[in-house]
């Protein structure tokens, strides 16, 4: 069989983009030998080429001008590592247009505009890979799209924001306050300077909803994901839920229900037993259970240059294979049907164990009225925790965790509790899982 | 497009077997949703069909003699879950050489025949898929081949046997002794009724020289992994480990190295801080570290009517797709070259930390002329316990935990100590991760 040459175009050449371009310059002897395939980057788009890279561009064409990649009748297969919607959004749905593969690590992309780009690839007949864009190098979707092929996927849930995980590890192990761990992250680059769409929880709904179309084949939108992200968590949280025998975990929940699916990402108290407990600092894990497999986990690092660029080049092989087989479609992405929604489960309707940590005046009888509040409102305690400690004057933490209860009952109840006189305004309320 | 149909015939319908008949049936619409492909179990072997089965085989044609379906035209995949190498081998030989691709669950098969397999496989120009061979319904396999397609593989290591996994877990958490919990696997359905391949380390080393093989390329002969099973681990050993800080596992390991492989299962003291760890009961979880990816794992039931039949899905539909694609092969398995002999390091030259458990008479000095030993043969200890407690008459057990040593420098040290008339010939060397 004659060696074919694949000819690959990148879109942008940050962190991510560097590192497939090294990946396919390290690795070009063993992708070839594993493949019969050569794999040639042939040229790049960024809009500064005077900053130092870390990897060797000679040989591809560097250039300011997306034109041209696009048009460039060569390249088989356009890699977008820009990030962000705009420009890639424009970008990736030209190349489409052109007939051109796509690979992408864009998580945000293919979350926010996951409908219109399906739709294109579907017209074009050509494919769009994204799995890069959820958990880095794990190979979480093929996982997911190929191997669990046989599955009704029944529930995923995992930690799929590595900065989230990366500072409740550090104040579940070391004590640090939300604001210290962040900004010791920051430092160690596990966060970046604005992180706000990591600890917002946003990150994390844009992995879940690429998760939960997969396994839907529908697309979920965004705005369906209820999302609290963790900024409100404090050290006394933390400490509270350790001492209870938990651990608190960033959390994106996608459960399949009878026709309805529930779309959550939320700080989870996980139970120190359960696996998801043990995954620490900026690693990723995420449990698949289906109808035939059971519980299946995938886990390891969900970012960084070289795990996502391992990620890239395994959606290059295999839509290399596929071309090899002389064929202009791969059949798997086009399952997700890009004209389909999921029915979502309103929040609201949600049951869950809740931990409620309140600030109440350290008086008689206190108790007796919260309690009495969540039992007008069908909610059971499971255990309480009042510790004598002043953190405002006369005020101290109490602590409920609750037996199963509606979202619905608990807003209700909360409402009335926060708004009580021997109540301050500072309460969080986090989820069991 | 044309619906294509892809016609399957199973060899052998026992637990596997019965599993895949039932997600073709149960999973007959989501399939061809997620596929456009129809399929059609349309014969199955075995020898008793008297025998009462859970799944529905009415609209298959039931036979025992295998020619009905390895010379069946229309018959496109061969599904082998007979296990065992005979007949199994010889079946899957001459289904290759009709030029039908195969899917197979049996591990044994795999690592003991691989070569002659994957031979005629390439001759023939087909495939043979081994998904459920390795980790039941885990998509190790893929993951490994696919999913890290552009890394190179530096360590394998995990738990592949479920049966000693359930037994060491019951060992850890609820004191039993290795008798009791081997009884009690078999009572549930973890073990067999004859348990050897499972307690002897023999079922590990079949997944690991399969994981090896596609890791490195080559064939990976059974012989040259180094064995030890569990069935001299009592209680006390796994209490003492865990005095330590350790859990008991049984682990199948790969080390790439420099040119030389080492390959080992045995059991080995894992930290508690290690995922693996926590890996409980009748699960497995593989840890696969390439080096571009870093370290991911792999989760989830080694074994089972269900999750097995998962596994024999997913490779029959990637067979399917390419078929629809119009192609004779799938490019990925044949990487591995029939020809070719991975060179192992052998074990006497790996170096490792050491768990001793000894029983020594309990008089003064003892531990002198034992340490004096381990220091002639250049290893060091970095902890010691001795018991007051006197399990044989005056003997009380001592154990060492030793720093890295060579695996030759012990096994000489050992000859000398257990050959002191103070030391008991009953006496367990065991590896620390």
């Amino acid at each position: 069989m004659e060696k074919r040459v694949v000819t690959i175009g990148i879109l942008g050449v940050g962190n991510v983009g560097t590192g497939v371009a090294r990946v396919f310059l390290d690795q070009a002897a063993l992708l070839t030998e594993r493949t019969g395939i050569e794999f040639r980057i042939k040229s790049a788009l960024d809009v500064d080429w005077e900053r130092e890279r870390t990897v060797d561009l000679s040989g591809i064409q560097c250039t300011t001008d997306v034109d041209d990649i696009l048009s460039d009748p060569e390249i088989d297969i356009v890699v977008e590592t820009i990030g962000g919607e705009d420009p890639a959004f424009d970008y990736v749905m030209r190349a489409l247009e052109k007939g051109k593969h796509v690979v992408t690590a864009n998580k945000a992309l293919v979350a926010s505009r996951g409908r219109e780009l399906f739709r294109k690839a579907r017209e074009s007949n050509v494919d769009l890979l994204f799995e890069a864009s959820v958990g880095g190098g794990i190979p979480i979707v093929k996982g997911l799209r190929e191997g669990l092929v046989a599955n009704r996927i029944l529930n995923i849930y995992g930690i799929v924001n590595g900065t989230s995980n990366y500072i409740l590890t550090r104040m579940h192990q070391d004590g640090l306050e939300f604001g210290e761990a962040l900004k010791e992250a920051q430092e160690r680059g596990f966060a970046e300077a604005d992180p706000t769409l990591d600890v917002s929880g946003g990150d994390a709904a844009h992995k879940l909803a690429i998760l939960a179309s997969i396994a839907s084949s529908t697309v979920v939108d965004l705005d369906t994901i209820y999302t609290e992200g963790i900024t409100n968590v404090s050290k006394l949280d933390v400490d509270f839920a350790k001492s209870f025998g938990y651990t608190v975990k960033l959390l994106a929940i996608c459960k399949m229900g009878e026709g309805k699916m529930d779309l959550r990402v939320h700080p989870t108290l996980v139970p120190n037993s359960h696996l998801l407990a043990s995954v620490s600092y900026e690693l990723n894990a995420v449990f698949v259970e289906g109808d035939f497999v059971g519980k299946t986990m995938f886990y390891g690092p969900g970012a960084g240059e070289r795990p996502t660029a391992s990620a890239v080049a395994s959606d290059i092989v295999d839509l290399a294979k596929d071309m090899e087989l002389r064929s202009g479609e791969r059949l798997s992405t086009l399952t997700i049907d890009p004209e389909a929604r999921p029915e979502v489960l309103p929040v609201s309707q949600v049951e869950n164990r809740f931990y409620l940590r309140l600030y109440t005046y350290d008086a008689p009888g206190i108790l007796a009225r919260i309690s009495g509040i969540l039992g007008n409102h069908s909610i059971s305690i499971s255990s309480v925790v009042q510790l004598e400690r002043h953190v405002y004057d006369n005020y101290v933490p109490l602590v409920i965790l609750t037996h199963r209860a509606r979202e619905a009952d608990m807003q209700k109840a909360l409402a009335e509790i926060t708004s009580l006189d021997v109540t301050l305004p500072d309460y969080l309320r986090l989820r069991l899982f």
